[in-house]
């Protein structure tokens, strides 16, 4: 069983780590979106990528669903003292992953096999795909405050900007990393991730080859990041609205219609199937809150059992 | 009262100590070492400099003497766990110093700038100045294996190859801090700490100048890092040996006999003494460890003591 999961941060943590419990054995492939990749005092940092593999490792923070269990803050506080930055909240342990990422990057090694060698020492069975070697950097539109670097909008300004569009700088040079297309065009099932479609997952999509390899699939599932109109964590509803869409799970399906087979969507949200299957779309509705590790396993569960009826030819109801 | 101290690391940051704590109100400038300043893992780390400021501003290890209170490490658990270096035991709380002078240094600060806003965040009142802003590595030349990065040699390989001598990378180019020349033409004392004189005094007298403004004052006292023939912490002794000196108090005096009007020395060298008198220099024979926080202070009062004595132009006997 070939699984290939696209995936943000905590949300797509969370999914892909129910793919990783569920089953185990499988071969299962998670490209992480980098566009949210930033240098901060010196330091190469991925947070998404690093969300997925602290999750994956059992290295994640419960809590926040970022950052490290057992963290602790000793550095950031002695930065504070001495009047550096500490808007974004950097501990002890994570530290010492970005530390020793930026010194492998500055030696030549490249972020795949950086994070290849990372998920080998973390004891991680799955493989963990950075979208791109290549840096590519989301700058955030805003309407009042000019262009923002995404870590800057998202941490250090909570996302209050009102947003006007975003350009992901480098994605034109940007190359899949070695073994993505591959990893799409072999598999059983490819899985969107509950991320979110302008920030997560549209830079995965943007970089050359990825999007056409998914439309060349006949199994790709999406799940909904909105339930309600709402996303359970980050701006993504918000951005909707400020970029003049409804912020529903109808839009998101139509952001990927051109290669989504199916799409799982919340009982809130069930107004929506009817015109997501006039576009050749199978809708499924559940419970597709993953309120635990428990909750993770029944999502990546329900969606196996799917994807197998619908390579079955039975279309679920 | 200005009083000027050159140092190294630990038993200079402790005699520094001393005199800052002695007399709180005096205008006190120490001349840090920045010959083992080195770049790892991104970070440039200064050790001497560190130890001196970590010291006086009461966030040393007492223990150590070295790093810094109350440290964790974290970071170096997460680094060694990815097969990073780990042979530089890296603090958390330490890391946050090296990660804010690293980022201020690549925006273009100076190593004097930064240090001096680090010691008003730490709330040092002394100045505490580098000796020189341009980088000056010290190079370790060995018997059987080659030139060795100082901290390589020190920490790495704990000081075990042999020495054939010295190289200061980068020491005719540097020059001295601003302030520096200044403060020892209107010290009223200036003391030479009983560091390392190889590879921890030696650098700070290579730096143009500073060597010249020594040799033209009158109250000019060093204290013997050398007692009955050991160093109490480093390799001081060792490189002695190895460069064919003998480890002896005679030997420091010797060194410095060009620039220094007095030399204080332990009473297992009391037969030094004749020879240091006769090459004009006051040897004053007394206890010079410094086991703890009272006896920092005892040595400064000896010193300032001494000092007045000389001045007032009653020798000592």
């Amino acid at each position: 069983m070939k699984i290939v999961a696209l995936a943000g941060g905590v949300g797509g943590a969370k999914l892909a780590d129910g793919f990783y419990r569920a089953r185990p054995n499988a071969d299962l492939t998670v490209i992480v979106n980098t566009g949210d990749d930033f240098t901060h005092l010196g330091l190469r940092i991925c947070p998404d990528l690093d969300t997925v593999c602290y999750t994956l490792a059992g290295l994640a923070n419960p809590l926040t669903g970022w950052g490290r269990l057992d963290e602790s803050y000793s550095a950031l506080d002695a930065i504070e003292i001495l009047g550096g930055p500490t808007w974004f909240r950097l501990g002890d342990r994570d530290l010492g992953t970005h530390l020793v990422r930026s010194d492998l990057l500055r030696a030549g090694n490249s972020l795949s096999e950086i994070t290849q060698k990372f998920c080998q020492r973390w004891g991680i069975q799955a493989r963990i795909l950075p979208m791109s070697d290549e840096p590519v950097a989301t700058i955030v539109h805003t309407k009042a405050d000019g262009d923002l670097a995404f870590q800057y909008y998202f941490v250090r300004l909570q996302c209050q900007p009102e947003v006007t569009g975003f350009t992901f700088q480098g994605i034109e040079d940007a190359r899949p990393v070695p073994g993505i297309l591959e990893a799409i065009q072999s598999a059983d099932l490819v899985v969107v991730c509950p991320s979110n479609p302008w920030v997560s997952i549209s830079p995965i999509l943007g970089i050359q080859g990825i999007r056409d390899a998914l439309v060349a699939k006949k199994n790709v599932v999406a799940v909904s990041p909105l339930i309600g109109g709402q996303a359970l964590k980050g701006p993504a509803a918000k951005m909707y609205k400020e970029l003049g869409w409804e912020p529903a799970a109808l839009s998101v399906a139509d952001q990927y219609k051109d290669f989504i087979t199916m799409f799982l969507l919340d009982s809130a949200d069930v107004a929506d199937c009817e015109e997501i299957r006039q576009w050749g779309i199978i809708p499924y509705v559940s419970d597709i809150i993953m309120k635990d590790i428990p909750g993770r396993i029944r999502l990546a569960e329900l969606i196996l059992n799917l994807a197998s009826q619908q390579q079955g030819g039975t279309q679920p109801s």
